[in-house]
């Protein structure tokens, strides 16, 4: 597995290193000093900004990678992950891949002995998405350019996650190759989306069935006083579950 | 690796098979029918009512275990594995342990190539969580029955989780134990505790400082109408994260 | 105007003073103690329980006063009178009325010089609502016990407020009776009620749309610390504005 | 009273009509053309584009009049008035002024029969807010440039409501000027301001303590969908309540 390296500020500004000398908005590093550092060394650009070198994490590279497209935020995966009790080894497929952020978000976690099949039918994504998953190194992801109603092989599955714009197009398939006790997951942002969805997830014969919105508020801490943030997000998508018995 | 099974009625109403007959509130099922059966099978009582077998997932498993304090909800620990990127293989630690349902949520995640380094003072709870640990058969898991800040010996960690009436006693202990560019995430009920905690991360040397709080809401799809529910908690506890940098 | 008197605890429990003793949960008073107090004056139970006399305000009387159906929370008859600018000499039209809590909200601020016309279908519930706006005192509201669609008089009012399952079916009549410059207000509990009125609303010729819904937190401050209450109400209700141009 | 005019677009952007031409940002109208129209006219700028003239209420007034400090949004005042039955003929005291929003909103609910009292203790705020309030015509608000602590004479009041950093410093004087039943309400930005506010409070006799935050958001209706928005305002003040029994 490639180490992927990340410069990183005190305020959490963070860069990429790549084979290249790396240009801040403080001055630049010369390429030799970035590839003689280990983690936890502190580099410093010719005008003295420290800058800490970290091995990058998912979110690290993900904020860094390659990204033609708007991303679901970790709040909402992460809301997947623990309703689904996703965990190493599991097999899951993930549909439309999109920069395949989602896809290395699932691979991190299922790590090498799980599988993601990640479905993506634009071939523009597909491709930025290959790029991305290969330049984390995860080699437990398969990106396939194909539409997931069409000659769908994988079985007996973990976890099947959407990200389409009409999911209930695809909801017998994800029945089909769930394992029993499985978890079908769905990111939507309209709610016109989500009773469509329940609608024929129902008629397809999937059990559980619940639809959430997760609002994630943050705190500021001052020396002048503590207070909720003014700026929030009022809404990323609905997530919907359900589960195959 | 143990398989617990768990029988699931189409509500999502669950018992947890165990080396007995298994009695419901719709009749009972014999202990050799749920021996013989595999993930899958659908079992009846003998009142007739049906229920699937499956691979018991863990929040199956948690959500029937033995519990003699609160827990932390899934929606909190989904949004601390998707803010520290915790991934297959990490090592972290998890202090206090309390019933375990933490230390299982995480030892699912890290898998066993990871490891999670379980703390609890109270020896009553360090019982419960191993018998929990255990009941899921779950190796990857050390539950201590000791004080986080003395003699603690784990190195290099990716992640420290705390949930401790006092989190700031250990936050030294905290980050010396966290590898560069490691996580150290808390969670508080009180809005007091956050800021106590945020001056004491900030003196210890900790980057990136950031609390959010978590509100999950349902939405109900009837046929009558799609709505928020009316039922919601308003309030689980603070998140607060921190890095090593 | 009738002044209506209440009894109430240090802890906000409140009693509403009829012609009779008054029997609490801790002991009873004499009708004539009651008579003979004036605000601010404290009681004691024949067990020795204080209560202090208040002239009820309108929140006081809404809690105490007969319902036969539910009502709709003062946080969003609050955003309503915000919203719309209400004020002290308001023409308003309500529709429909139920026990008469909206009507008393806005009678109470349009005052003397406003008027309140409150329509209900029921003839139950308009009984009530006459009931429980007389037992106020209220002489600026009149609850009519017909459909807004059939022979609506009302001319240049200010507010159109419409709690009702179909309120798209009033628009024209909401648009007819307002004056320019006036406002619909709506409550609907369902998301799909919100879509479908916001198509009849633009057909009918109204601006400014506006849909949003009101989340209130309690927090508690109490010595252990501070947080907000575990207990919250998911959701009440959409609120729909829109003006007559 | 005087008649404020506004000219509104049917996108609901808005001009106040000042005794001059109207410059628009799609050209311009003539004085005289607005002085002669009515509410419920529409004029057109010389390029064409149309504004409905109307009779201003205070929410377009407040959107328009000058400020030079960020004032109170119209859900925490909606909120305010709803908390505390507040009506046409109350008498009620504002602490600070600032630009006059809020002494203008509660001054339209009380009304003629009604009083605001509102404390500023800046020179130059309260010289704005003495124009807003006479520019929109209101008779019954005096301001006052004077500390709320020293030499306060209004008493039996039925709301106090305080907009200051250290509003506890005036507990006793709010306590002292209320009637029995009368109630206190606050606004602070900070949790801290909101645990400190309660102690004291609680010591000076108040009773039914309690705080809110109140959270609006708004949900788009579009022809592509329906979902909430994604721009959401994550914190504004606390709320809190107090009654002098």
């Amino acid at each position: 597995m490639i180490i992927m390296r990340i410069l990183i500020d005190s305020k959490g500004r963070k860069y990429l290193a790549k084979d290249d000398d790396l240009h801040t908005d403080a001055g630049y590093i010369k390429k030799e000093e970035i590839e003689n550092s280990s983690p936890g060394d502190v580099l410093e650009t010719h005008l003295g900004k420290k800058y800490t070198v970290l091995e990058a994490n998912i979110n690290d590279y993900i904020d860094l990678m390659e990204r033609r497209c708007s991303i679901i935020l970790p709040k909402d995966m992460g809301i997947v992950a623990a309703y689904t009790g996703l965990g190493c080894g599991n097999q899951v497929l993930d549909a439309g891949t999109g920069a395949g952020a989602t896809a290395i978000f699932l691979a991190n976690i299922v790590g090498p002995q799980g599988h993601v099949y990640s479905y993506e039918i634009r071939e523009d994504f597909a491709e930025i998405a290959k790029r991305n998953i290969e330049g984390f190194g995860l080699e437990n992801v398969a990106v396939k350019c194909q539409d997931l109603s069409e000659n769908l092989e994988e079985k007996n599955l973990d976890l099947v996650f959407l990200d389409l714009p009409k999911p209930w197009l695809v909801a017998d398939e994800a029945h089909a190759a769930l394992k029993t006790g499985g978890f079908l997951a769905n990111y939507t942002p309209f709610v016109d989306q989500v009773m469509t969805l329940h609608h024929v997830l129902k008629k397809v014969g999937f059990s559980n069935l619940e639809s959430v919105e997760c609002l994630l508020r943050g705190i500021e801490v001052k020396s002048k006083g503590t207070r909720p943030k003014t700026r929030m997000t009022g809404h990323t998508g609905y997530l919907t579950f359900a589960r195959k018995l």
